[in-house]
């Protein structure tokens, strides 16, 4: 593929979250090095704390959360840029009254998800 | 870094484009596989044909643009999403009346722009 649009892509849940779906933008198949996602997390929602062993660049797209990494939680707009380093405890809530779309890009690299609560 | 606003980062001039600005959100130093960039391309600006030795996976945040990669040519829009094979000839020009903005997400692998017009 060489152009696509995010809301034509195929949306699948997140069970591990509570009103959390994922778009897989660019696959780890088309992507020869990295892929690109995109998560939704409705109002009320979130991801608990968790790791994974791989690093996440992450860029809000809209909406409002709030994200903890490590020790320190951030509150999150459009426009702001999110790098959780690989196996660095981070989750995300949504308190506000809009949906939060974030894009959150990782390398082609093996990852699990460790659920922490 | 955890996070940044992406209008607090740095903006740098491309001298190859015209009207063309980059942003470096996560540098390659920063994220240990790959880099997030950028660019903003200013109404009736653009960049010339041209490769790039790695690929590209990018989002449209705001603006419309035409973008050719190898033979065919796309107009994009915000929520839009192009992947741009390393090797392969593309271009931008923003024809529209507000600026184009992407972001662009690379490689931590060496590049070298070579411009075909």
């Amino acid at each position: 593929m060489s152009v696509k649009h995010a809301k034509d892509v195929e949306v699948s849940k997140i069970e591990t979250g509570s009103g959390v779906s994922r778009q897989v933008l660019i696959s780890s198949d088309e992507g020869p090095n990295f892929a690109m996602r995109k998560f939704t997390i409705q109002p009320g929602g979130g991801m608990p704390r968790h790791t994974n062993l791989v690093e996440h660049e992450q860029y809000v797209v809209s909406g409002r959360a709030y994200i903890g990494i490590g020790e320190e939680t951030y509150e999150v707009e459009p426009g702001d840029v999110v790098f959780i380093p690989a196996e660095v405890p981070h989750w995300y809530r949504n308190d506000g009254d809009e949906a939060f779309e974030f894009l959150c890009m990782v390398p082609n690299l093996p990852d699990k998800t460790t659920i922490l609560e």
